[in-house]
């Protein structure tokens, strides 16, 4: 099964790219590497020397180029390759790796893969993950050993947290709840509404911490291909969203292999 | 090379499965969980949910059914879907697994993994086993990492226990010994006379633990595809059979994969 | 990509192969065993018995004989199966094992795996092994993850030293040097003359530990498709090489497999 590949996806947290270090991952099945040059852009070139197929990140950083560790070869934040150190110096046009599109936004880097043009204004919206006064963030990171289908599958279908997550997420009233899907725009909406129910143990102790019973929803965004975000939370029965008992879930999932997947997760 | 389905195979041992516990495991390369309903009885199913493939070995027993760990599905002892517990509660009738045919048999759990219609008299005949009283019995199992029939060319031709197993087994005089092959019915008979060898350590641990010479015998059948009995023994040079320093030796082999096996073995 | 099999290759070294033991390595694809016979001469055969597929090595010697662990079979220095311990002692025309050509030479053991005939003259001359007087040798072995020519290209290379080893085996002023490829009847030797560079630290400890710019060469010698031998070294600027700063290094690749290849080195 081939990727889509025309389309952003998040590479890693903002914050994993640190200044004078190299950070590898495998994405869609290629190598990258990224680094930060001097004035804090974060980079994303193949991460394959063209010559001896080194990858970069075994090498180093020599002011915004990475030298590779074998014979030397520089490349720029271009992936043009600027600096032969032997015989004549001569560089060949080929020498050079692919550079791809990246943009930094709501605290994560997003990257470009695919062959078509990327423009910026098709990255998912995740400005909740800006409002960096009001809302408390935490940060997740989980490797996957399965195609990413079968996580987003377990993203949309929330019905299963009455099993799989019974007492912290999910509790045993909330299997009669109905479960709405729609189609908005490129976007899929499944909604569930479950008044009336036992509060699960994580609900519990961002809101009353008093185990009476609440409202609750679970509202999911899939923003294909790789992005889900998610309105849930709890409030007295009747009461109103703005209670507070609520948050988002942020979940997005970014093929490293067709059967291996990286799992960025926040709340 | 295609498994031998329409065979009675070896599952495990009956004290595998636990009242209260399901038990897991590949046979033929097929995923099956097995588990004891109210009345004891031992029960086969195909260890996948229809649903989204999770193994239902991973979820728990609700009475005699199993709740699948993802969405709570359950499944009765038939194999069929009986609950639904989301939404309207429809049931597709494509909800069910397989359920095999099985018999708890002779201390030991026989499973019939083909399409033919399974008939218990063709079980092997292992009735050595119920005999509870006259012997004691230790079990053993052991996972090869190996096709079961060569396994199988090992427990049949058993003039290698002088080599791979000298001096706790095998003696140097056996290999003097006549092989006598016969085709009884559906069975096939190995029989090796060894008289007045150097008895292995073994033997003379079970007999008279003096050292000196005796007669020696391996008999062993084969019940084709995978089951293996054996009578051996040693008596004084000349003497009788009754004088006890002998026993069965059950081998059963189950193919877990085309290059996995598992062995259960009982003296 | 198939081997190149009429050649000789390096097995192991000589101490490998010690009295009374035998030595097991898989070589070009093949399972090979070795032992020496009774005149301490290196024996190599097929490590594989034709009856049942056992490893040899895991058997005994017998005199100058393989007893396999199995069946207890007895196979010769030439291979042959000269002892069937069963029944009448018939012995089939088919029981035999390879026998792979091998010289012991140059305190290594060379075998030749190819159908063509084995001619001793075209062992490469690693007669710098030989003596053991005026130099003092160290022997070292590898198994490398990957095939034989990634290194072998490695080796012949040597503009790598200033980046992968830099600061023990090389130094920056050497990037500056010429490479000089000849081709000289069937070998391929890669000539570096590096005046008035820094001294790495091996070639300081080596020779004059004063830290001062020196002379360097590295002259590498290949004798495809698997030796390699390189004369390398540094002398006071503008001096001779007499000066002894310098020693040979011996490279050899044999393959393992495709993918895994035995690198012995000495210097």
């Amino acid at each position: 099964m081939p990727f889509i590949k025309n389309a952003w996806y998040v590479a890693c947290w903002a914050d994993d790219v640190k200044p004078n270090e190299m950070f590898a991952r495998q994405l869609l099945g290629e190598q990258v590497v990224f680094y930060r040059n001097a004035a804090g852009e974060v980079v994303a070139l193949q991460d394959r020397c063209p010559h001896r197929f080194i990858p970069l990140h075994r090498g180093k950083l020599v002011d915004d180029k990475i030298e590779c560790a074998y014979h030397g070869l520089q490349f720029d934040c271009t992936g043009k390759c600027v600096k032969n150190p032997h015989g004549d110096g001569k560089i060949p046009a080929a020498a050079r790796v692919k550079r791809y599109p990246l943009v930094e936004k709501h605290r994560m880097i997003w990257i470009w893969m695919g062959e078509e043009p990327a423009t910026e204004d098709t990255i998912p919206d995740y400005s909740v993950m800006d409002n960096t006064e009001g809302f408390q963030t935490s940060f997740g990171y989980l490797e996957i050993p399965a195609n990413y289908l079968l996580m987003g599958e377990n993203l949309l279908d929330l019905s299963h947290i009455t099993y799989l997550h019974d007492g912290y997420l999910g509790s045993p009233e909330q299997v009669g709840a109905d479960q709405v899907v729609e189609e908005v725009g490129n976007e899929i909406h499944c909604k569930r509404w479950m008044p009336n129910v036992s509060i699960p143990g994580i609900f519990d102790l961002l809101y009353r911490q008093d185990g009476k019973p609440v409202d609750m929803w679970t509202n999911m965004r899939w923003l294909p291909p790789s992005c889900f975000l998610l309105d849930t939370g709890a409030h007295e029965v009747g009461g109103q969203r703005e209670d507070y008992g609520w948050y988002y879930g942020i979940h997005i999932l970014t093929p490293e292999t067709e059967k291996t997947t990286h799992y960025h997760f926040a709340a």
